[in-house]
């Protein structure tokens, strides 16, 4: 029997995603605004343990200064009720017509300048808060025609904007690292920095790299057909996986947005398995829309079904991983065996040329009737995750 | 009048694209097996200026050293008959079915071992016929279920095997640049390094860095829904774009390898006019399949048309370009003002942070009215594209 | 050179197409609404034919009879003084919340009920100015969880909804047919008729089955990664193409209403093509919308070139036709060949079986020997898109 | 705990799942040709209920007739010793070249009138071995670009062809249903009848339509990215589901034709689910693909597997059903409901508009603002696919 959430699951979710008030292309909103006060008591309630936010979700563009600070003191009125830690905050450069072209990529270069400032603001206000990681999604950075920019300057841009952003954070001594989320379209018909790997690739080029990681989103990444497990764990690997949004997605369409465990059951299944086992121990962070069909008390079912589906996932994923018999499955095929380095130890080149058994002596035939044994192995991950072990 | 292909513009064939059989999934070869030598002959008399291939294209797996070199003998005589050059040579890691698990990521260590001896071989071969870019297309690096793969174990045996190969090169004193080609799927449910980005990223890990960049192709990142033009944009932009497969494709289903512009024509124009325009100088490399229907005569019909359509597309891009409408409606969607840096020189996080034109004296809203232009943009490339300007 | 659209050309616009604000899932509107009279003047100016409308775009949601009354009024003065005609009208049963769950198969009855009864009051003003075609988009009839609808269900209720508006069509003596418009997914996760197909597949159980058709959209179909102009054909074939949505669409996506032509050229062009030579006589109705980007002249370009484009692919497809090469490259790849019936006048299942030509003495070894020409014909087409002929 | 396969479940498998060599596009056999008398012998040890198979599964293509008697002797002895049967066949319409352009819409006639006879040639066997389903899949039938086949001209002989192979049916008085198996894409371009209700559209169109109905297979409608199950629930309720290929498939992408369960779990719950409660009572055929990594020893564990994958989910669909929290969660979200005719018995669309209730009085806001419940449903179900009920 699969437990309630406990601080230590570190579960998060945004202002924006219980807040979501389910407007879509195509439809007007059918829920009322929350309160960000309520939602922070409604979260612990749930056994949430940390919220996060965009700057435009807690106090609205625009709001004077007295309105601002009276917004953020009951915020952190809340929050100190509650307990409940901001693990991370983020931006809002998409929702204002003025980014309609892009905020740190616009083709205008006061928008550009503009944007900036709209994120230090609140990296002020992270920071304060008690953030580690800041967010940057540029789901406004891209085009609908290829004429529409320069890809060159446009990574210019963009690499002057997070070079900016790293530096200032250098430069308050925030204990804050960027993490930027790729998503290959929507809003934009084609988005800058569309998966996972091109942010990392992005990443490699900047003056303080070191700073900067990735906020991957299941979606995102399943929305142009990518394996997120393999996304995870490139990203693991070269030790960027900063931050991850959870939730789910039925492939190449529309953003979803989906209760996590609601889409590609058998990836989240690998995918908690990869987090709990893999070296990640940062939030699990649940980045969701309640379905439009719900009232409030469907808003708050769907956020307590994204943990509890992580929990049971993660039952599933131990289950496996303790089997004796999944380890010996894993043993026959060779699982094992690609930890092992290809090359002896300081092997070189002329080493391996000289092996004849790699090559000349090699028998290619008799390799390549070894069966790798994956079907018997894939089916006891599919038995663990129907919970028949 | 578009004009007919000359070795200025660079054009290339891999012998295993006119001499694809047209064996499929579903079907038996339609096609008898092509001569190199014949080939070889045909695409000069076409006009291309290069000539590409795997090992087992030229040499069939198992072959001994002086049927070996016998083969080697023919083809060079050829190249020497034609003037024909091999700027870049390849391994098939992929069609023996002792690497149906992988071959630098196999989970059977003398297979990686197998695999490292197959390319360096070859490598001798493509430095000796002149080739300077080897491309590496992991097309097996993959799996079907995410048990069968740990995949940061993956990747290290994959940077091990880059790593071994860039010094090999180095040691052997080689002319030749590592590319690597990436591709989300099929012939594997997922291959790992599945898309450009997740390739240059993978690069920026490895020893000798500066030896490998990329051999994008123009279907396998749309099979993902990528926006072509942006990846090739970014591996520009890294400096990385070694090499370049064109053909064309109908986005996310199996690998098509059509025609070159037989696919996305916009796309196939914008790319054109990036290749052209951006800073590439390197090969033109159709990587495409001749349509199972065709005979002989389609095949060879075929490989033209790849390159009609690119000095097609070639001289619309210029068209475009040269249009004094297009030149002034760039500035009225102030594509040049992306160019200008975001700060001033020299200007710091304080700095930006002191200017108030930037923020507080910022009129967002009238900045939000303001149109960029793009409808009368793309309408103009359109045009360029359908040769009425 | 091209010309300007003449009603002849019978392109129609939607008022929501011009009219879009612009807000999309994860922005606010960056337009002002635009006054239906305007609409009607600009496209008129711009030399459109006719205009289309959804109940709520002329008439607000839930205004009284006297101001319904009196937008009607200005509207049919604006149609009156230009000579733009109505050829179409549809239902809004998607944007209220009300709909959130459908509307012909909202789990609610009486949700049902009222949207027969919206549907049926918009009809009435249809017939009233004129309009001959009555589109059905289901756009919320559909489902994120496969739990929430029996599907058979689903299914009775939304024939039981379009027999009842076909009665009430034949009962109120309206000149009015029913067009049905597929859509896989958006704002749904899956919507019930998703394809053409499906559409088409649906209809054959109506009881006035004869009074229904299709009104299909290049996006829609694309959004499944279909071929548009396979769609259009089996749809005219079955007699069942009663109205058409021309836009742009990149692939397996959010549904992109782009400016006809700037999506996939190549089908477009087929698709003209098939239009103009292939029987279809109605409206070629823009049901795209102006990128958020644009001020209101670009939205005006935008409408522009949704003609622009159709009249230049009209002129290539005319070429094309026209070119005797073609002509003759489609009698080598026996495209007339396919318009033989296979079977002789009378022939029966036995005839064909004593037909030892058929089978025993047919040498499928030579047959398959004979290539199709596709590629000599598919670089024709390519070249007449291309102005190159 | 669930049980092992019997002849009830109706488990069936086609000879060339088991028997796929493990060829594909980048690759060579991995495993020996299976003699379908040891995979009868295999298929009855496992569970299996039945078999089924192409013409040329069976007999070589261009075998003599006696060694197709031969052959066909042999395959009866092994079905008579085990008790397997044979519920369905199919021809082979696609391996060999000849039908490289299509079968039955092949632009040539005599390959045309040649499928014909070869399909009639196999109903005669599978009349004889007892089949009541004849499948066929016209894989070939499409084309790579549009200008090679008039839609039109194409479904016409379609249409004639099947139209034909029924009247042999009932010529002959074989106890045969047809059964035309849909497919967007691979190996053609793009295919006729892509999909479900691409399928059920033309068989509305045919002279015998009550003896033709769909063999829909799930990779197949996910390649489009459709939903299955609604796809198999319109199929059932146009009384047309004659047959069923069950696998699994990872979205758009080549067909994988995985494990039956090991692409999209839930799908395939709601999919079990919808067979086991919505009325079919025919075969449950697996049309899967054992990985090409595998050895004998991996082929009939993956055998093993679908069919208890097929069980495992059956169990948890039925405990689904069972379970009092979701029949009261499915009355909270009026699932029921949708059952109930929107009409009164008799009422008219004029005594609809006489029902205030239904519109005037209708209080929308108040029917928005409830919630359907959805979110809670869902995570049933997910708590019972997961065995955690």
């Amino acid at each position: 029997m699969v437990g309630t959430p406990v601080a230590e699951d570190k579960f998060s979710f945004g202002l924006w995603t219980v807040g979501w008030r389910a407007n879509d292309p195509f439809g007007e909103p059918t829920r009322a605004a929350l309160d960000p006060v309520e939602t922070v008591h409604r979260l612990a309630e749930l056994g949430a343990w940390g919220v996060t936010f965009h700057d435009d979700d807690l106090i609205p563009f625009g709001s004077d200064d007295s309105e601002r600070a009276r917004r953020i003191s009951r915020f952190r009125a809340a929050l100190d009720e509650t307990g409940l830690v901001v693990p991370m905050a983020t931006t809002n450069l998409f929702t204002h017509p003025v980014f309609k072209d892009g905020a740190l990529t616009s083709n205008d270069r006061d928008i550009r300048r503009f944007a900036l400032r709209k994120v230090m603001r609140n990296m002020d206000l992270a920071a304060e808060l008690g953030a580690t990681t800041y967010v940057l999604w540029g789901g406004r950075e891209g085009s609908e025609t290829d004429a529409a920019k320069t890809v060159s300057a446009a990574l210019d841009r963009y690499r002057e904007g997070i070079d900016t952003l790293a530096r200032y954070v250098l430069d308050q001594g925030y204990d804050l690292r960027l993490a930027l989320e790729p998503k290959p379209n929507e809003p934009r018909g084609d988005i800058l920095l569309p998966t996972i790997g091109h942010a990392l690739a992005f990443i490699s080029t900047l003056e303080h790299h070191e700073l900067v990681g990735v906020n991957p989103e299941v979606g995102h990444e399943q929305m142009a057909g990518l394996n997120f497990v393999h996304g995870i764990g490139q990203a693991l690997w070269q030790g960027k996986l900063f931050h991850i949004d959870l939730n789910g997605q039925h492939g190449p369409r529309y953003d979803q947005d989906l209760v996590f465990g609601h889409g590609d059951v058998l990836s989240a299944f690998f995918l908690v398995d990869l987090l709990e086992h893999g070296g990640y121990d940062g939030p699990r962070h649940f980045d969701f829309k309640p379905p439009r069909t719900e009232d409030a008390e469907g808003v708050w079912d769907s956020a307590a079904a994204c943990m509890r589906s992580y929990l049971l996932l993660r039952e599933r994923a131990r289950s496996f991983r303790a089997d004796p018999r999944v380890i010996e499955a894993l043993e026959q095929s060779r699982v094992p065996e690609l930890s092992r380095p290809t090359l002896l130890d300081g092997e070189s080149p002329a080493d391996l040329l000289a092996d004849r058994a790699a090559f000349e002596d090699f028998d290619a035939e008799a390799a390549a009737r070894r069966g790798y044994g994956y079907a018997r192995l894939s089916q006891l991950a599919f038995d663990h995750l129907l919970g028949e072990a």
